[in-house]
């Protein structure tokens, strides 16, 4: 850890990230949209950086990439090529990347176009694809600073080892994405990279704390992502930015050379998890392609499941929860719900009211053990720097108790936690309910700065059930989604939720929602997602 | 938690067992082997409360009584009176029992006949097998007191979960039997129970920290049993009683209503497990009859993977470690250990040396593990009742450190611990070691009082990988075994325990060996002991 001063630290960062553009793709200033134009998400089709092919390449699925180089209609160089431009672009207008690696990714897919040549086969099931990868997952040789000034000059000896898989299946890594300082907010901003903003609404945040990794899909800079999740962070940006994500049950992903401030902190683990920018199939083909691999053979916490193949069914129940009972969502959010409700019911899935269980209960126990140390870990590396804490990183710092845990009152979280989940599970199975849809966040993506309400995401994370987002086709309607005026709200927090809802504030975004499986029903979780959302978006 | 002066509650405890032997089965005094008579094994066939009848089904394996009640040749009544008898004899000869429960095993014997006459069908894998099973391991209406005098008015409010499945898998839960005090020694003993003794030799301990169950198999006082282990405490008494053990991968077996004086501990983790009298193939029953039930629909923190079933296999590599490279075992073991060598090797098994990895760091580790708290929560309950520590819980105790852990330095061992795992495992993987075959303990069943080596056993605990434990058919031999007189010990600890041996304070204690798989490789395990236990026994 350096202890030189943080504007030092951020400066390098900056350079860092800077050098790394590919400048041959960048847009003159005055040829990108005007600074307060909001919507960005179409500026690719009109910068005149990618050819008609380029833009087709972007826009299509990795799955169907991967078809595409198989049967020898794409190379895997023209493919990273045409995300790298974009990503150019993506930067350029969002503030998404901490740092491009275009040279080396082009060797890599020239590299694996010569293996198809030479042996008409692919590599794995992600040959050619390109991925970006949020930045506190280690790449050998590079930077690893999870947003800490302190930790600009610490290098990954390896690549993380879920790297080391995708890479084995082909992936090629082109572009790594920006996080909150701390890595704690459903927001991304931080003082090396600055913030990273949503395509589809730049007042709007690219969600947190991947949220490098929200306007990378967002913005279609490349057709899967790499994020990690502890109370949201893959399944907000996800949501915000009008994309999928899914965060596993954990223990079955690897997370070894993940760089975070408390490892070997266990009572509320992250995981690491797939952004894709296209579909829930993406999703499955990441998941399968990396456990396919059997990273329990290296990383020995990880249960050893293999992956299933599930086909998805309309034999199932699908339980809607409509409010968390804690904080309503905002109208958008409800219509969007409602919309879903009725495209099920035409589509003969079994649909039910789902009752949340208990839900500020767990919030009580996740956001406690968010900072068992009362956060004095983090306080350390930022002391190290003398780097000053931005808003939401004293926000999410007060979820802490003022003074650490012992040990005891730690065990005492943790029987408190198991005794929940098997309560939610309980209840899951006797109400025959075999999915949970629901909001990702109170609305849709938060202002910028605003994002203070976590609970949609995290109580799964202390319940420890798989959970997909997707986009449910609806974007925010200030006719059909007009304030509510009449609504009384529960609490102060619900109050505080509510008045941030005015639809001229989050014009163009887009809606999304969460369908939530059992602990360890991923495989089931992802089927049924991709089934759902079919449905919602009125493509099936 | 009672505040009642320890003396009280032990009389209460004590009252408790004494009312609830069957006293119609109780040997007088003056017809019971002497009490300086050490081996005590062969009493039931000289004792006349058992037939010749009920000999033969105390002598039978678990999968042999229910495939005879299957076939209508045997009554769960009387397989459970001739057990009840059995373990009066054994409680009455080396005090393990806790309490007996011979009304009502009788009655659900019976119920389970009447089922069979009915139906013509057994109710389960396990139909009518009478299993003991550790006190700290709760029945519904009944204390739960883990060996800790404050706890004694402590009753359990439903039965643990394992002992609902295996209740509806048709088992019969006949005798509650004895742990030590703090329920940390590999030793038996308390200030409730007292002392539980090796059935060959009564100037030995039973093990622990379930040395009831090991007295109760080694006695055949149950076909099949119930113990607990983070340190050795299915294995030690297991192997002290001639019988067999089993500790699964943590997280497999249900734990959630075993009384613990640290529940939300999870660094490193406890299991329940079988023991058995007679063979590997009843543990690998046990296991079926309790997984095929998907107990992790119930305890959310299990993982869901069902109870494989595999055949054993030659082909495969066994490691032998002769020694953990801390503590050199006594020459029985090692005898042992060169019998089972050859014997494997003229079966045709590919035999090679294992070196232990750092297994010092491996104690390093786990010992600090136990008490992150510096055993402050055992300390809570001693002081409530006034209740003294035995030399043994002092003895573990002190393999605390002098102060609690700070939450972030059970985080740095948490990680020092999955490390360690990794590397191992590596190391097997990379040596082409499918099974590590090694002592259970640096010598045979310790003199009472003298268990003070944990880590040929506590290791496996720490690495989380399965091990079985079963008799290698040979006993300690004056001849055989002499005292090497020319071992330079490497440290204080090895010289402790080298001076332990004299062959004449072992005799007739049976040599025990264990088998270690990989971690969730438990059916593999149980399938390789099986086979590695017939050939090292001459059974093959």
């Amino acid at each position: 850890m350096s202890t030189e001063n943080w504007e030092g630290q951020a400066r390098k960062a900056k350079d860092l990230l800077q050098n790394s553009i590919p400048k041959q793709w960048l847009v003159s200033a005055d040829k990108l949209p005007p600074a307060d134009q909001k919507n960005v998400e179409d500026f690719p089709r009109k910068s005149g950086v990618l050819s008609d092919r380029e833009i087709s390449i972007t826009e299509k699925s990795a799955t169907a990439l991967v078809a595409g180089m198989a049967a020898g209609m794409l190379t895997a160089e023209e493919v990273v090529v045409a995300f790298l431009k974009r990503a150019v672009l993506g930067h350029q207008l969002l503030n998404f990347a901490t740092e491009f690696m275009a040279d080396e990714a082009i060797a890599r897919a020239r590299e694996l176009d010569a293996h198809y040549r030479r042996t008409g086969k692919l590599v794995g099931p992600l040959h050619g694809v390109p991925i970006s990868v949020k930045e506190h997952i280690g790449l050998k040789g590079r930077t690893c600073n999870a947003g800490f000034a302190a930790w600009v000059d610490e290098i990954a000896s390896e690549d993380a080892l879920l790297l080391q898989y995708l890479r084995k299946a082909g992936a090629v890594f082109h572009v790594r994405t920006n996080q909150p300082q701390s890595l704690m907010h459903l927001c991304c901003d931080n003082n090396l990279t600055g913030p990273t903003v949503n395509p589809y609404n730049r007042t709007l945040t690219a969600g947190g704390s991947s949220g490098g990794e929200g306007a990378s899909m967002g913005f279609k800079c490349a057709p899967l992502g790499v994020g990690t999740d502890i109370g949201g962070s893959i399944r907000s940006p996800a949501g915000f930015c009008g994309a999928y994500g899914f965060r596993p049950t954990t223990l079955r992903n690897p997370g070894v050379g993940t760089k975070i401030p408390c490892p070997g902190q266990e009572s509320i683990r992250g995981t690491l998890g797939p952004l894709a920018s296209q579909s829930i199939e993406d999703l499955d083909l990441f998941q399968r392609a990396l456990i396919d691999q059997e990273p329990w053979e290296i990383e020995t916490s990880l249960v050893p499941i293999p992956w299933k193949r599930v086909a998805p069914t309309r034999n199932m129940t699908v339980g809607i929860m409509w409010d968390d009972g804690c904080v309503r969502p905002h109208p958008p959010i409800t219509r969007a719900l409602q919309h879903a409700k009725e495209k099920l019911l035409a589509a003969g899935i079994n649909v039910v009211d789902w009752e949340p269980h208990r839900h500020d209960h767990g919030w009580e126990i996740v956001s406690t053990l968010y900072f068992p140390d009362a956060a004095a870990n983090q306080r350390v590396v930022f002391a190290a720097s003398n780097e000053p804490l931005l808003p939401l990183t004293e926000w999410a710092l007060n979820f802490s108790r003022a003074t650490p845990l012992s040990i005891p009152e730690n065990w005492a979280l943790n029987c408190q936690r198991d005794s929940y989940r098997d309560a939610y599970h309980a209840l899951m199975r006797a109400r025959g309910v075999d999915f949970i849809l629901c909001p990702v966040y109170p609305g849709v993506a938060a202002v910028f700065g605003e994002s203070h309400y976590w609970n949609y995401t995290a109580v799964w994370n202390i319940l420890d059930q798989p959970g997909a987002v997707f986009p449910s086709g609806l974007v925010v309607d200030p006719v059909l989604d007009a304030v509510d005026g009449g609504y009384v709200p529960r609490s102060e927090v619900d109050a505080r939720e509510w008045a941030k809802y005015q639809p001229e504030r989050y014009v163009d975004a887009p809606i999304a929602l969460q369908l939530v499986g059992r602990k360890y029903r991923d495989e089931e979780t992802l089927a049924a997602a991709g089934l759902v959302a079919e449905i919602v978006q009125g493509r099936e």
